[in-house]
């Protein structure tokens, strides 16, 4: 088959790879129809190094099943399914409480199971993992259905984690899929205030449409100013932040309300992080977020896409053939695409 | 009156002071009954320099109202009345919903106030602040009832912000005043497993008696590798912080669960500390508290007190005259008292 791989930082490839194969009882192999290029696989396409390449890529499809393993009940040759990022058993003690990302039979797409910018991928853990779609469903709803994947997942992960409720205030940092998501999932959730901070008109458009109330393009001590100018000098109560850059965390530190919640879904670009009485002690904030469980949500968030009540594949702005995902990485980082859909 | 002073690290004085008086019409004076020591007085024992003191010294008293302002409206002279450790409006937004610390019109006693290590104390805004008790009360509960003031609030805190419920598994880290009497309020909200750290043995001993179910003497990697063990390698569903420095931040990093919540209600002695992808983000780790609003929570713990459900105030393991508030601070710091009780 063919399949993307990434030698090094800014060295994309889309080349033969072996078919996948149903390795585990519990694997199953589905042919991907639709995948993308995710917000996150730009880190390493910015610090790949040679001597850690190639990995194969892409951790966001849906598809149809074309094999099971021995162990894999309630899946057919021929379903359409969706998974989430990371795979998990779906029956364990964590994923009961809905922390999929720490199932100890789980784990994340790409390195050492296979990669999903190709024509076909293992899944391990394919009972737990996989969620049927309906097989007649219209084309047009298969981005919309691909975003369940991850990023339409994560954005609500932010929103749920900082217990986003009817009448709230709410800021979201990063006009990236995932801080657009999280507007909508916050507008789901009832909030009343959504503010974007973001710079890039055509996505903060989107935002609006998505249910922001308010677009604030200034940043660091500005961007704050200017939260609390809207927010009766206070801040908002929840900060959903989505970019996982220092500047970002430094952001939602200023713009929370005291007794308010920071939730992050961005990948921190950092391990140490201002915790002490000035930034989060003194005014009772609280810190929460992490990896989404996207699975624990996948099946909630399903049917309103399904109707048509939202539409988050708008997010997609450009759609490539998988032999041209190398173009799509680089429109994404030049910020000429938000997100690029890939077709087999 | 006679008044305890700091004068800069290890020099506390008891001398006279000007009485206090009403500054303003939202203030009351308090001729106080008891007041007592805190572990956070310990901190400027340690580290007060001779150009910023003397500073007056306590924020913990009850005591019965000697005087009030013209619009103290509720309060009587001979009341006696309880005062959380931070002054608060009671009425504001953030006083409403629970968060005093954050009272715009709000404040600590001490530095501009005066201390309530002393015969009388000004309070300001009395009306929100001062709770009153019934006048007939058993001298025996009063020190139960002092702890509503500070120690037993801000542990209340700590089990309150990591939504400590029934059946849960809890750690609590530090064995001072604060930690105990988590571990008591974490028993109250439901707490099936509560794992004190701790070594001093008199204190462990009174944390089992308030609930705690197993004690860890060890600390750091140790200590860790303890609570894992006793938690089928997963950690505790929250984890109570109670001291505020490094080591205990790391240990509740290294003993709470996947999912899991860090409530900490030791004042931190660091600004940064790791917050990223292996500390707190990869697992989805919440990390919550501050500064606790007791006064939120003062009603509400009062009638177990006054009906001896709980006995909080066994943390008081000395009582000294206030003229030898001095020795307190020498036994507290020296380890040789829990806590002090300081009477008139």
């Amino acid at each position: 088959m063919r399949a993307t791989f990434m030698y090094e930082a800014g060295d994309v490839r889309v080349q033969d790879a072996p078919d996948p194969v149903i390795e585990q009882s519990t694997d199953a192999v589905v042919r991907v129809l639709r995948s993308c290029v995710c917000g996150s696989d730009l880190h390493p396409y910015h610090t790949l190094t040679a001597a850690d390449g190639p990995v194969p890529m892409g951790h966001e499809f849906l598809g149809t099943i074309e094999e099971t393993g021995s162990d894999v009940s309630g899946l057919r040759r021929g379903d359409l399914v969706v998974a989430p990022f990371a795979f998990a058993d779906n029956t364990c003690e964590f994923c009961r409480e809905g922390l999929h990302t720490s199932c100890p039979n789980g784990g994340f797409f790409a390195a050492g199971v296979g990669g999903a910018q190709a024509e076909a991928v293992r899944v391990p853990q394919a009972r737990g993992t996989l969620v049927k779609l309906p097989t007649d469903v219209d084309p047009e709803l298969l981005p919309s259905l691909l975003t369940l994947a991850d990023v339409y997942g994560t954005g609500y992960h932010a929103a749920h984690q900082a217990r986003v409720r009817p009448g709230d205030s709410v800021t979201v940092i990063g006009d990236g899929a995932v801080g657009l998501l999280a507007v909508l999932s916050a507008k789901q959730l009832g909030a009343e205030r959504i503010i974007l901070m973001g710079r890039h008109k055509d996505r903060t458009d989107l935002g609006r449409f998505f249910g922001a109330t308010d677009v604030i393009a200034e940043r660091g001590e500005e961007g704050i100013a200017k939260v609390r100018e809207l927010t009766g000098g206070h801040g908002t109560r929840a900060v959903l932040e989505a970019v996982g850059h220092m500047p970002a965390y430094e952001m939602a530190v200023g713009a929370v309300r005291p007794g308010g919640v920071i939730s992050r879904v961005g990948v921190p670009q950092y391990e140490d992080a201002p915790v002490g009485f000035r930034s989060l002690f003194g005014p009772n904030v609280t810190l929460t977020g992490g990896p989404a469980p996207v699975r624990a949500y996948l099946e909630g968030l399903l049917p309103a896409v399904l109707d048509g009540t939202v539409d988050p594949g708008r997010v997609f702005d450009r759609t490539l053939p998988l032999e041209d995902t190398a173009e799509g990485y680089r429109a994404m980082d030049r910020r000429e695409a938000l997100k690029v859909l890939i077709t087999p």
